[in-house]
């Protein structure tokens, strides 16, 4: 109900996490609260997301997308950027530090997530094969040698590269989708570092504002 | 031998590959020669990528590295990014087209990439093991996803977004890596936009660089 305009994202209508927050759309609420800009929310079916009209948005037809005005932008990690590079509050003033935390964004997204992304589709798409169970192993292995990585860098830190960044918010996000699958516990240091992640008061108010979509009482204007 | 201080980025001493070209410091390369920074490369052996000196600069033991006076990066598109913030000739002056290209790196990182990566590791890590057989199709098949999406996208168009940019570096770096696959020859438009990049005199400057080290004759200084 603002008279300014605000930024519209779109989120699953239907997360198929059932508001566990590992929709992407939760890294992009988490940015947005950092930085304290309101914003608008759109739901879209899994049918919706594969019309033509939301792939004008996303050509992979899927969500988060970011519109604001003439800007259409699709990719979280893109978007967390965007708003990074446009706020105060998600990357360092020093001109080196600020590379090194986008450094960290592209690490938990092309370094970290893709094998966390194998063992999310093993078990997604492959748990009815034969060979799943042999293989998951595997896969968890390609996982572990990252986390110890991982985990060898952080070291007693609280965050990656001094202060809380968007690389932070990124990585914690990755990781996050891990819970489930027990490894996280394996590495105690980035347990903890997801957990004060998790304990940052706008990551709470991205998590209750996607878990509100999931049962249904989204608040009024988001 | 310049009196003036050139960054130094990091490569394999030998690459996987042999020399076609897809190990990481590639798309590092052709980043440099698309904005014309004459750039040095000290070579890495396998052994000494994981060794603490290494990691120090890179995290993960891997290659690409970048150093430029007090600054060190890793992770290919974050150089990229540094690379195309500080130079023209990657992206676009206007602001939305900018943060719009941007988005193309981060899809072809963390949405196209991925998928080629669980086909690289079938390869590579599950040769030998008794499911790969049946197993292959299925994540061929995720990778024709992406494929379809992204011609959809691209229609009739010379670049993803306007003129080529840094995404369209990484995009096509990244469906490089499919070509022994045959999966690209199966959309004839994205093989027309791979061999577009390709042709590019930076390119081919890059390309020709890492082949040298691949022949163990890198120009001197290089």
């Amino acid at each position: 109900m603002s008279s300014t305009p605000i930024p519209t994202i779109t989120a699953f209508e239907r997360s198929p996490d059932g508001g566990q927050g590992l929709a992407r759309d939760t890294r992009v609420r988490w940015a947005l609260e950092e930085v304290g800009q309101p914003y608008a929310v759109r739901l879209v079916s899994f049918a919706a997301m594969k019309q033509p009209a939301h792939r004008a948005l996303h050509p992979f037809g899927q969500i988060p997308t970011y519109e604001d005005g003439d800007l259409v932008l699709f990719e979280s990690g893109a978007i967390v950027l965007h708003l990074a590079e446009r706020h105060a509050g998600l990357l360092p003033d020093d001109a080196n530090a600020r590379a090194r935390a986008i450094a960290w964004m592209f690490a938990a997204l092309s370094t970290v997530e893709p094998p966390i992304l194998e063992l999310v589709n093993a078990r997604l798409l492959e748990n009815d094969k034969p060979w799943n169970k042999e293989r998951l192993p595997i896969v968890k292995d390609r996982v572990r040698d990252r986390l110890r990585e991982l985990a060898a860098r952080l070291g007693e830190a609280d965050w990656l590269d001094g202060v809380f960044s968007a690389g932070d918010l990124l990585m914690v996000s990755v990781l996050l989708r891990l819970r489930r699958s027990g490894l996280l516990d394996e590495f105690p240091s980035l347990a903890a570092y997801v957990a004060r992640g998790e304990a940052r008061p706008a990551y709470q108010r991205a998590f209750a504002a996607q878990l509100a979509v999931a049962r249904g009482t989204p608040p009024a204007g988001a």
